[in-house]
């Protein structure tokens, strides 16, 4: 089987979102990419997570083109195929609409960093890029949908290597990382992050965002030059 | 056995409702229809699921009237019988109590289009039927739920073959669609819609509706006649 | 094994509560009567639930005292004894600290009736005794909240016949029934009805509670008699 | 395997927090001391819990200072080391980032004692620390943080023997006790009540707290000297 290591690498990666409870049916996909050989291999649209094995994934060019694949590609596959042209550090991205970081996205509302579960992941609130112009959806809305995504990390200053998250508003989140199973991980904590805000907003209206020094220090006890976090 | 088709097919779809954790104990039935034979297989009254089984289905015309089963039919098998006389097109209906769409129903509202993963199966607000007036609760009340289904959609100027889930003030939500296994479907995604759209409104109570482009793209990436989502 | 019909009855209700989500370690218990004996079987205290066996279970007559067991019985026994002894249609009793049903007790309220999966089981909004006055408390604690019980469906002119459950303020639920299984399952019914009703104030602060014909109609498809609803 | 009796202890009690709902993939901690050594297991940091074996547990002085272990122990186990010095009569700490325990920490409010669920094993409100000074966070971080906890409980003269949990402000919650077990027990019911005590405030914003003399009994029935609660 060819580009068989993605394949795996995507088919084990999709398998992940139903045991994390991120997604119903099918409202989900993960890529992973080859960058030595500018492709992806991505979930074929619609169908059922147990019925998905290694060979069913897609291989799709940067471009967008279908490489390989009897099934038709995730319909968020031009999505995909954006970022990973430009973003050229990433080897995984993930589509879910999972339930709470959705209602977020629905809410139109960046997720306030509010403790130290967000800043092990993220020194930012999480951003909710606005709801796309209309001419932008009438168009090519999926290769439109990655432009989004990298026009709000542009004009909020951000870097896609440090933030691996957002919210699409009205829509819902996407994350990605070096690898798929990172991504895959990444789409858990939003979740659990966007859980615990709606929560702490519940119990204190006027819950105050982290303080600086403990988004600093839980940063860099994860990310720094001399992180002790992990192994 | 008779109606072996059908009564396998209303056996699988009843036995999805507590997998998808969508009934406690028996609050739910499914039927599916036999439109040449004019008949559909519907849940007996008050079964466990884990006592269920093909031949334990009970076979009804769209009259109401037993066919064929020792069993008594689900009570709600009068507002089965009601749909599937009028509403010619469906082969599949579902009738649950599941947690959030409930309470839609008990709040009496309908459920507003947040996004798109409500837009990626319904193009309007998820509508909620008015409780029925003291006549028709008194007479043949669940002969007259069907009715009261059909009036809504009617008032509202709604298409069954659009709009496939309905919520009844007070009571609780009922589906439907092409196959039993898809009014399932059905049940599942509103069932998210709802909880999607009640943590929406509690994260942002202004949170504005879906812009109509959006709800335009999606359904038609879905269901137009270029639809591109699912294989 | 002498009353091995109680003590097998008893163990397999108790056994239902972790299976239905609740109760959280051994934060429950259910007892089963035989009338004919003045006797009941109760969990033992404080005994894991993967523990339990049915010669586990404690024997106890109708005036609290142990009749049979190594064990100590659990610590609301005198509880189950005084509705016992008063309430002489019943033969199962359960006491759990369910999520939802507890966070009504806490707040000291009755839950309204809004819905049909109420009406389905109660024509009334589901009772939350007062707290205790001191003197009780301090007391034979256990032994007064029986009382207390019972003090609330006298004032409120209630049959334990008809409602099988109450919430004691700033404590948690009982219910009963005609057997511990049926306690049990009117244990997960008040829990699911319990989350429905604080979700759909959540979702319109304004719910109006059930008009009269839904709940008569509802209440007599189940009860009454010409009941239709079940074998 | 030398320490194996704590080792086995700490990995129990680790896989515990997974089973129980209170961990997303290593976002916790479980360590077991033995006084007589000054020792205590800890678990290693970032590893997935079913990859986890007694083995590969570390071993801590009570100074913070690793005696044995290849893997890097937990990132907070200076906590820990913190916490046994001065805590004297403890021999298991948690550390948790459940979902609603961390929603009150990030809300920087104490969890009001709103029943007998609470009551059963506090008579306190549970306490939560609030966020530390800059220079403590910039300092050694997670030693300070066990400072935090002592301070807080100095300031509001509790006894740790009594009150086994707290909230750290904007962080996340640790609990404690006798055993290791015993401290995950107290992270289990922690996360309960804070649930409860959430959906207490949704249902009835003026809920009062818990009366005096319920608190009384309630802790006297399974902690006084004549408890009668448990085995």
């Amino acid at each position: 089987m060819r580009y068989e290591h993605i394949r795996q690498e995507a088919y084990e990666a999709n398998m992940q979102l139903p045991r994390l409870g991120l997604v119903l049916f099918t409202f989900g996909n993960v890529s992973a990419a080859d960058r030595s050989q500018g492709l992806f291999a991505i979930k074929p649209s619609g169908v059922p997570y147990d019925q998905l094995s290694p060979a069913s994934m897609v291989i799709i060019d940067f471009d967008g083109k279908t490489v390989e694949g009897d099934l038709r590609p995730s319909s968020d596959t031009q999505t995909h195929a954006v970022l990973y042209k430009h973003w050229t550090a990433i080897n995984g991205i993930v589509h879910t609409h999972s339930v709470y970081a959705t209602a977020w996205a629905q809410a139109q509302r960046d997720i306030p960093i509010y403790g130290t579960t967000h800043a092990d992941h993220n020194t930012v609130d999480i951003p909710c890029a606005p709801p796309m112009e209309d001419s932008m959806i009438e168009g090519d809305y999926e290769y439109q949908t990655g432009f989004q995504i990298m026009n709000c990390f542009a004009e909020r200053k951000l870097d896609y290597r440090e933030v691996e998250m957002i919210l699409v508003g009205n829509h819902a989140p996407f994350t990605w990382g070096k690898t798929a199973a990172k991504a895959v991980y990444n789409s858990a904590v939003l979740e659990t992050v966007a859980q615990m805000a709606m929560h702490t907003e519940q119990i204190n209206p006027n819950a105050p965002r982290l303080k600086e020094a403990l988004i600093k220090k839980h940063w860099e006890r994860k990310h720094g030059p001399d992180a002790y976090y992990g192994q």
